[in-house]
């Protein structure tokens, strides 16, 4: 996404784009990598010298609430950030700890015990070892 | 599940049936309600008077290390544990805070950009409201 389009994307959902809210979705987008407050202060600190965990974290808490970006949830110790909301499924591999995209058509799952249940949220991981760390 | 059962279901699974595991796995069994630790603790130390978090805690732990529990993650400051241990899903009413369970058919999910890849876990829940909540 070209910086414009973000500056679009963030103000059409009511984010008012400041630097720093640009360079932190701007990273969301490019890295795609799930990352922690932790890894984005991590990889964003040298070239935002001002940037504190705090600002990371509360600036992740607007993604969410304007629809922006979602939380992931795959371990109860750590909370992951993603700014692709539409919905799709997470493999995490076990070996490298990384966190991949699945694309799920979520139309063929049968969840028959739940009509009448107003659907907000849906997650979808799985665990294992990915195709790398099985070869190496 | 009779008594009897779950003692073979622990014994065949390396688990030696102590009475305070047989309780706390017959709790699981029955109550269906995906618990906490603190839930479990609470709802049984009534009729066992020497339980303590502690023991709660260590015979989970060792319920999911024998392959007779599993953990669900939903929230991620909170772990919740199933005695089911097929795949099925979750559903986390935001009102009542209930966790329902969902029969879903995983053979039908597409996951083709994972060809090659070890799958040993596979999560599936959804948060909204549930039937009950939307019709109060």
């Amino acid at each position: 996404m070209e910086v414009n389009n973000i500056i679009d994307h963030l103000t059409q959902h009511g984010v008012k784009p400041s630097p720093q809210r640009l360079n932190i979705y701007k990273y969301l987008i490019e890295e795609k990598n799930h990352p922690t407050v932790d890894t984005i202060f991590k990889d964003l600190i040298g070239a935002m010298p001002t940037l504190s965990k705090t600002t990371v974290y509360n600036t992740l808490k607007l993604f969410i609430d304007k629809g922006v970006a979602k939380v992931i949830n795959i371990e109860n110790n750590e909370t992951r950030y993603d700014a692709d909301t539409s919905i799709h499924g997470h493999f995490k591999c076990e070996k490298c700890l990384k966190v991949f995209d699945i694309n799920i058509d979520m139309s063929e799952i049968k969840t028959l015990d739940i009509s009448g249940f107003l659907i907000k949220e849906t997650h979808f991981y799985l665990k294992g070892i990915c195709k790398k760390c099985r070869s190496d």
